[in-house]
C-alpha cells in the first residue's frame, strides 16, 4: 500500500512545531523515511533562545547524481482568530486546514510519498530538513551544509518545497530571490527652541534632502531573471511632542530588495555616499539579510516544468520575485529550484492546503524525481 | 515712606501661584494699589480645568493720555532641583531668589513702586494684570481686553513689563514678536510587504518630497524691524518597526517664526499648495499661535529708549526676535512696547534677579510714565 500525503501532512500538522520548537516533527518524518528505505541522521544544533534546532538529513541510494529535497518542519505561530484548533488537522470541504499545510508539511509528505512512489532511481536521493526557517536561520539549513560538507556530501540538484504557486498548483516556480538590504541612518543635530533656530542645529533637512535623493535613485532596469531593484523608505522617526523644540535627531530606516546586479554591500556603501553628501555627519549602518542568487533557466528548471506541464497543463512562470528563503544557502552548492503549493494562506489564519493539491503535487514531485535521476 | 519694590516683589513670589493658580497674588497687588490711590477692579474669567482665572484691572486718575503697564502674576512651575525653596523669595549675594522674581513679579513691583513715585500726572494709568499668561493665555488679557472694551477703556500706549533684557538691564525692547504657525502634515498610503511594493503604496517618499520643497522655501529677507522668517520641520514620524514592512501612513509637523510680511492663514495655505504639489492626498491642517506684529519705532519706543539710557547708559536695542507674548493682544489697541528685566534665568531652576536691577527698573518705570503722562 502506498503512502498516503494526506495522512502524512495529518500527522506532521497534529506536531505543534512553533519555531523554534520541534514538538515530535522529526521523529514522525524520520520513522516513515526510514520505512522506505532512507537511511536518516538527526541532530540538534545551537542553544537557547534560538535552539536548540533539531534538523534531519535523509539519504537513499548513493553516487552522481545527488538530487536533494529541502524543507522545514517548524511553522510560524497560529496568532489568535482561528476558526478551529490550528494543531488539529481537519479536512473541511476540499481543503486539508492547519498550521504548515502550506509552509510546508503539506509538501514535504508530497515529496515523501513521491519518494515512496520512485522506490527505484539512479543517483541518491535526498532530504535536506530543518527546523529553523521561520525563525533565525542560524542553526538550520546553514547548519545541515556545514553536516554535508563535513561528510564529503554535495547535491548536483536541489528542489526547494516552498509555496511558490500563487493561484494554481503549478503557476510559478522561483529560479532565485532578490537580496534583502537594511540601512539605518540616524543624523545629528543640535537640540534647541524653534524661536532661536541660530542655537540649534535641526537635523531633519538634512536627512530629508538625503531620504529625498535615495528615493529617486534609479538602482537599475531589471533583466531576464529578475524586476528591477526597489528602495523603499520603511520608517522615519523624529519623535519630537513639542511644537516649540527643535530636534536634536533624526532617524530613518530603507530596505532595497536587490536583484543580481547588485550586492548587499556595495549598496550599503552607495547608500552612504549619498546619505553623507547631504548630511556629512550622519551615521549609516547595513545589514544584509541575503545576497541575491538565481539558478538561470536550465537543466533544473526545464525538468521542473515539463513535470508541472505533464500533470496540470500549465506551464509555471520561472520567477524571482518574493522574499528569501533558505534556498539562498543552497544555492552555493548547485542549482536550485523552489517549488511547492499555492500560496494564498501561508502564514495567515485558517492556512488551508487543498487536498488535491497536495496529491497532485505528489505526482509532480515523483516525476521530478524521475527525471532527475533518470 | 515711599513704596519698596524689593519688598512688593517678595510678598508676590511668596504666593505659589503657578499657572493657573493665584495664590493670593491678585489680593496681595489690589491691597498695595487700592494704598496709592488706585481704583482696583477684580474679575475670574474661565471654568476648570483653564480658569477660573483671577484678572486684575487698575486705573488712577481720568481722561486721555491712557497710558498702561500690562503683566501677569502667575509663573511658570518651579521643577525640581532648586538651590532653595523657590517659593521662599530669598537675597543671597545682590540676587533676589524665587520663581518670578524675572518673570515677572519683580516688574510688577518696579511698576508698583514707580507709580508710587510719580503720584501727580496728568491723564490716566492702569495696570493691566492677568494670571493666565503662561497657560492657556485664554481667560487673561483677551478677557481683560474685552472687560475693558464693555467699559469703553481703551489705552493710547502700553508698556508690558515681560523680561526683555538679556545681559544687562536695558540693552533690549522688543516693539514687536514674530507670529507663530504649527502645521501638521499626514500622507497617507497603503501598507505591505517591501517584496511585494507594488500591491502597496509607500507615503515615506511623498512626504519627504513635499519636505524636501519646504525646507527650501525661502519666505523673505527680513526687513528693518524683523529678522527673516524662518520654517522648521520640527519632527516626522511614521513609527514603523518592522523592517520588512512598507508603512501605511507618515506624519510630520513644522513650524513657521514669521514677520509682518506673512499672515499666519496664508502661510498655511501656501504650505498646503506645496504639500499637495507632491502629496495630492496628503491632510494638512494648521494652527496659528499668534501672528505677528510691530509698534513701529516711534513716540512710544523713543519714550522708552530715552528713559533707558537717562538711567543706564545704554541705548537699547528695539527688537523683534524671541517668542510669543500678550503684546501680541494688546497691540490691537494701541501702540505697544515691551521692557523688562534681564531674562537669563527666567523659566529656569534658581531664577533670580539683581536687586539692583529691579531697583533700576522702577526708577526708569518712573520715568517712562513721567514722559507718557507729561
Ligand atoms: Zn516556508
Ligand atoms: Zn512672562
Amino acid at each position: 500500500m502506498s503512502l498516503d500525503p494526506i495522512a502524512l501532512a495529518e500527522r506532521l500538522i497534529a506536531c505543534p512545531s512553533v519555531t523554534p520548537a520541534d514538538a515530535g516533527a522529526m521523529g514522525v518524518l524520520a520513522h516513515v523515511l526510514e520505512g522506505i528505505g532512507f537511511t536518516v541522521h538527526r541532530f540538534a544544533a545551537g542553544e537557547a533562545p534560538d535552539g536548540p534546532i533539531e534538523n534531519l538529513f535523509a539519504m537513499r541510494g548513493h553516487g552522481a547524481p545527488h538530487f536533494a529535497f529541502a524543507g522545514h518542519t517548524d511553522v510560524v505561530p497560529a496568532g489568535e482568530g482561528w476558526s478551529a484548533d490550528p494543531f488539529v488537522p481537519a479536512i473541511r470541504g476540499d481543503l486539508l486546514y492547519g498550521r504548515g499545510a502550506v509552509d510546508m508539511k503539506g509538501a514535504i509528505a508530497a515529496f515523501v510519498a513521491a519518494a515512496d512512489r520512485v522506490s527505484e532511481h539512479h543517483g541518491t536521493l535526498s532530504l535536506i530538513i530543518t527546523g529553523d526557517e521561520e525563525g533565525p536561520a542560524t542553526y538550520g539549513t546553514v547548519a545541515l551544509i556545514d553536516w554535508m560538507a563535513a561528510r564529503g556530501i554535495r547535491p548536483d540538484l536541489c528542489l526547494v518545497g516552498e509555496p511558490t504557486s500563487t493561484h494554481r498548483l503549478g503557476d510559478m516556480v522561483k529560479i532565485g530571490r532578490r537580496g534583502s538590504v537594511n540601512i539605518w541612518i540616524e543624523v545629528p543635530g543640535t537640540q534647541g527652541h524653534v524661536a532661536y533656530p541660530h542655537l540649534a542645529d535641526n537635523p531633519v533637512p538634512r536627512l530629508i534632502a538625503a531620504l529625498d535623493a535615495l528615493a529617486k535613485l534609479h538602482l537599475d532596469d531589471g533583466n531576464d531573471w529578475f524586476q528591477p531593484s526597489n528602495l523603499e523608505i520603511t520608517t522615519v522617526d523624529v519623535g519630537n511632542g513639542a511644537t516649540n523644540l527643535i530636534p536634536g535627531a533624526a532617524r530613518a530606516r530603507i530596505n532595497i530588495r536587490f536583484n543580481d546586479e547588485h550586492r548587499g554591500v556595495d549598496l550599503i556603501a552607495r547608500v552612504e555616499a549619498i546619505v553623507k553628501a547631504h548630511a556629512p555627519t550622519a551615521n549609516v549602518r547595513g545589514i544584509v539579510s541575503g545576497e541575491s542568487f538565481v539558478t538561470k533557466p536550465g537543466a533544473l528548471s526545464t525538468l521542473v516544468a515539463d513535470a508541472i506541464r505533464e500533470r496540470t497543463g500549465i506551464d509555471p512562470e520561472l520567477s524571482t520575485t518574493g522574499g528569501t528563503s533558505d534556498a539562498r544557502f543552497l544555492s552555493r552548492l548547485c542549482p536550485v529550484v523552489e517549488f511547492g503549493l499555492p500560496n494564498a494562506t501561508m502564514h495567515k489564519l485558517d492556512e488551508a492546503a487543498a487536498v488535491a493539491d497536495i496529491e497532485a503535487l505528489a505526482d509532480i514531485y515523483a516525476d521530478i524525481i524521475r527525471a532527475a535521476l533518470a
